[in-house]
């Protein structure tokens, strides 16, 4: 565990989550036919850890201590901060608009089939397979329309930064790949570097690309980048370990979602292939490795990413 | 229709396509797990007028004589001519996958349930409603890849401004929302106003972005880029119509899909709301008003786009 008092997390979380889910509902939906404005809305609203966005600006705060000069040196520095925290909270959004979109498609019949989601009846159940399908659709447009606003001070590079960072997580090389190799490997027998691949893709990869977004919104050095980037993959397998674990551990209740349903769809997991124990003492490692990617940073801010890392795996749902 | 001969047009269409099918076949589906790439190469390839593209070269080679010290006065004429070539290449992709990805959604089941598209099985008869819908997710997170390449040459203004105007384009105030409205109003009564509405969103918009994102590949003046928008929004129009047109004269093997589905599907449509005549009148009056735009906006080099506006005009699918 870090030192970090866990009511300065709360706090500082509490805060940091008002502004993000403020942002997503001033952005989410306008200017859509109403439907679909009301599917995406309701496929973003109510729900979830918010991890991505918290990652998003724990590293944006870890890296805004170290000035901006690198940035745009012709630019006042008060005015730079405020676009680049502009930029971080747009981030923020935009990498939870991809993960939302994600959840909506991957809740499909054709995919996952479920119909039960934090509790609530999954997007295609309120709004038929056809507005779910546009929904996710148009969620991963908006992400990219949030990180290009019309007007804006961030810096054009900031912008185009967060593009490449997002687009290259969310496409074949990340996300949509982890789903495709998990969708040809149901009932198949994986090894632990097949399923860490196959995670590494389908969760990981977001999870690293928003420490990396909120780090582009600052002017990081090369050692800080490999620590952060070291930090981001470490956490985001850790993750999914601890997703394995509790999908075996915690009921459909406490989840919010259908418990057990990995092994009921014959799917490779932590658990089945390294058993419940072992499952354990490998996140206990990956939070380990992430903390040392903090200190190897050599940033100073970095209380809050330690925070994120326990919270990740001490969490119950 | 205007002044330029036919075969000029042919051989440079035939150039640019090469050019262009060279790239995507370079780009599309490269380190995808296999079944992904597959099904990612299958929806783009073999196929279409890829007058999208063509539209976003034609747009380039228009403002491209107007000089280029307006996007880095600092840099070297001809180095920024082929980083701006380059980036016009990288948009004329990274809209036709857009529009790739869009077909692969909209054929599947839940939506128009379509199983022949260019006279090939469609992607999810070929790959499964699993496979074309993260086909599809990983054809549009592709687009913005392509905008934002690793290392390059291109100015960082440019790529920030071709993924706003394509994220835009996509979303849910243009492709995806236009979508949304089809799907609401299928068996409803729309007046001209509502179709044209629709039908601006759906396909007009994406077409108007890709003139638009060959303009963001140079420095056209307010005057200049007005004429381009002018002519990008009538020839998206134009396209719809004729597509109406073509709907209801041809059959199913020129158009290399099922023809008459409008009407089967009772979806309102030009030819069905202004019968034929009126519908083609119309078609003509927005090809004059796309040459009108060419006229105004004070550009050159024009010809390219003008015999575009032809081709739409004349096509048979």
């Amino acid at each position: 565990m870090s030192g970090m008092p866990g009511q300065a997390l709360t706090d500082w979380s509490a805060a940091q989550l008002a502004r993000t889910e403020a942002a997503l509902s001033d952005w989410v939906g306008v200017g859509a036919p109403s439907d679909l404005g009301q599917a995406m809305r309701y496929a973003v609203q109510g729900g979830g850890k918010r991890l991505r966005p918290l990652l998003v600006l724990a590293a944006r705060e870890a890296v805004a201590g170290e000035g901006h000069s690198g940035v745009d040196a012709a630019r006042d520095e008060a005015a730079l901060r405020a676009a680049l925290d502009e930029a971080a909270l747009r981030a923020a959004c935009a990498v939870e608009l991809i993960h939302a979109y994600s959840l909506v498609h991957d809740d499909m019949p054709c995919m996952d089939n479920d119909v039960l989601r934090r509790g609530k009846p999954t997007v295609h159940v309120q709004f038929g397979e056809a507005g779910a399908l546009l929904a996710g659709d148009a969620l991963q447009a908006l992400a990219f329309e949030l990180l290009t606003p019309e007007r804006s001070d961030i810096p054009v590079a900031v912008q185009a930064q967060l593009c490449r960072l997002l687009a290259r997580a969310a496409g074949a090389a990340g996300m949509a790949g982890g789903q495709a190799i998990d969708l040809a490997s149901v009932g198949e027998q994986l090894d632990e570097a097949q399923l860490r691949h196959m995670h590494q893709l389908k969760t990981g990869v977001l999870l690293r690309a928003s420490v990396m977004m909120g780090a582009a919104c600052g002017t990081p050095g090369a050692a800080a980048l490999a620590g952060l980037a070291c930090y981001g993959n470490a956490l985001g397998l850790a993750f999914q370990v601890v997703d394995d674990i509790l999908d075996v551990t915690q009921d459909s209740a406490t989840l919010g979602k259908t418990a057990g349903k990995d092994a009921f769809h014959s799917k490779p997991t932590y658990v089945s292939l390294l058993g419940i124990e072992a499952a354990r003492q490998c996140a206990q490692n990956l939070h380990g490795e992430a903390l040392a990617g903090l200190a190897a940073s050599g940033l100073r801010n970095t209380e809050r990413l330690a925070a994120l890392a326990d919270m990740v795996l001490l969490r119950s749902n």
